[in-house]
C-alpha cells in the first residue's frame, strides 16, 4: 500500500492564523525549522549571536534596517541576516513572510520579551 | 557611511542560466546552501543518507516519487525528502524550483554519474 505523502502549501498555511509578528512552524529539515508568519508595523531591534537568519518574502514587502543601512525585500525575494548583526524589520503594510532557522530560535533573539513568540506547528 | 544591503531576487537569478537538473547556489545560512534549480523530464532515484532535502516551488510543478508512493508539489508549495529515503524527481513540463540542503550536498545523492552538479554560486 502506497503511503501517504502531502506538500505544505504556503496559502492554507497563512489561512490559519491572522496574529502578527508570531511566527509558526510548518515544516522541519534536519534541527531547522522553516517558519511562516505575518507582519505590520515596528518590530524591536535584536539579534540572534548563535544563527544566520533568512528571510524569504511571500507577499508584501519588508524593510530590514540594521545600524548602518536596510534592506527592503519584495515578494520573489530573500536575505539572510548575518549572525549577531543587529536588525529591526518593519513593515508598512501587511507582510507575509518564511523565517528558516535552528529550531528553538527566539523572534526576538537577545531582546526577549512581550513580543517573544512561542514555537507553535499550524 | 551606509553599508550596502541587496536582497536575492529569483526572478533574477533563474533569468541568468537555462540548463535544468544543474542547482545554482544563490544563499548561505550558516552551513546551508539556498539553490535554485530548473528541471523538467526525469531524474534518476537516490537519496541522501545524512541529511533532509527541502523542495520549494517557485513556478510549475513537481511529482517526487517513492518507492511506496508520491507527491505533487507546485508553486506556493514545499516538501521535505527526509534523510535516507529514495526518491525520484520528475516534472512534465519545466518546473523551477528552490533546494535548502547542507552545503555540499549532491543533487544526486548516492546515485553519482554525469548528472552530479558542481557547486556554482550565482
Amino acid at each position: 500500500m502506497a503511503s501517504t505523502y502531502a506538500a505544505t502549501n504556503f496559502a492554507e498555511k497563512l489561512a490559519q492564523f491572522g496574529e502578527r509578528w508570531s511566527p509558526k512552524i510548518i515544516a522541519q529539515m534536519n534541527d531547522y525549522h522553516f517558519k511562516l508568519v505575518k507582519i505590520q508595523g515596528e518590530f524591536v531591534w535584536h539579534s540572534h549571536a548563535d544563527t544566520d537568519e533568512v528571510f524569504i518574502v511571500l507577499d508584501g514587502e519588508v524593510t530590514i534596517h540594521f545600524r548602518d543601512g536596510a534592506v527592503t525585500v519584495g515578494a520573489g525575494e530573500m536575505f539572510v541576516v548575518p549572525r549577531g548583526v543587529e536588525h529591526k524589520p518593519v513593515a508598512a503594510r501587511e507582510c507575509r513572510m518564511m523565517l528558516v532557522e535552528p529550531a528553538g530560535t527566539l523572534n526576538t533573539g537577545d531582546a526577549r520579551s512581550e513580543l517573544t513568540a512561542k514555537d507553535e506547528w499550524i
